[in-house]
């Protein structure tokens, strides 16, 4: 549709208006003044700019460039797979296949270089044994954590979350930094004492 | 409110809680389906993550990381100062000062020496006289014309944009990259002769 001069930037452009529709997958979220839900590109701008604020509490050193850049492409695959709810044991049966099947397409849109650039970042997040892959992690699951707070359990209370549940995400959090996560379960408890997460 | 351990990180934290409202800040540009306007956040993450498909297409070496830090926080002004058309020269006039006024506010929460830092990136954007300035200029001023021809004129048709008003935006993307102007180039005379975007 859009004329192109030649393959390799018909390819890019192609790739860069299909991840237009990462700004209408849904997560459950709520933007911090509670109006609506947060979508999958706001959120992947928030955890990208997180990544540079943020740098000096990683436990290992990291590159936050690097970190950023995989955090903006993390969620592609969700333009596909969806995004599956923390706490939804069930959608997380599937998730990797249709993750997979996912990156294979919408990585695939790009020049054949740069698709194995994007998939082999997207894979090394999801393996989670690199620093920045760790520390990318610890950004995913702090954000929402703020987002819960500011809204006041905005997401718990429909969902039935109890405190457990969310300190069950602790671990990858520390993974990345120990600093974060003494942070987060502050939060948490602050949350128990505020009644916006009920303890059991 | 957020309970902090210490006080730098309570800042960075209560900047990280602030910028939260780049995601109400609307804009005129539709998302490429159509279906809403988009908003500042998203569109940041958007034309970052086009740094790194497209950064090959740079006239001078660019630093792809540096450049999507630079567009990651480059709106958080218009939190303050609000998106100015870019067809609207009456908003023009004052949005200077707005947005120095905004950069000194919101950069300020975060302890001095990232104030410092974001503050100067963002000065570096707007000065647009490094490498990395230009290309990311470049890139913000791509992206809408993607979405306005994949909407048919979603926002040039209620506005009255003629084609010349369009071209002339032209040299801010040739400022950063001779290919990719001449592209939007294309993609305008095609607008035209599809009726999206009227000559005159
Ligand atoms: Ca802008």
């Amino acid at each position: 549709m859009i004329p192109c001069p030649d393959s390799r930037l018909a390819a890019q452009i192609a790739f860069i208006v299909e991840i237009d529709a990462l700004k209408s997958v849904l997560r459950q979220t709520l933007l911090t003044d509670g109006s609506r839900r947060e979508n999958d590109a706001e959120h992947s701008w928030h955890i990208a700019t997180m990544a540079f604020v943020l740098a000096e509490y990683a436990d290992a050193p990291v590159d936050a460039g690097r970190v950023a850049r995989m955090l903006l492409i993390h969620d592609i695959v969700e333009i596909d797979a969806g995004d599956t709810f923390i706490h939804d044991t069930k959608g997380h049966e599937d998730k990797d296949a249709r993750e997979q099947a996912a990156a294979k397409r919408l990585y695939g849109i790009l020049p054949a270089d740069q698709a194995g650039e994007f998939t082999a970042l997207w894979g090394e997040f999801e393996a989670r044994e690199t620093a920045d892959a760790r520390f990318a992690h610890s950004l995913d699951r702090l954000q929402p954590l703020l987002h819960n707070f500011e809204t006041r359990g905005g997401t718990w209370t429909p969902n039935h979350v109890t405190a457990d549940k969310v300190r069950a995400l602790l671990p990858r959090i520390e993974g990345g930094s120990k600093r974060l996560a003494d942070y987060a379960r502050a939060l948490i408890d602050e949350s128990v004492r505020l009644g916006y997460l009920p303890e059991a």
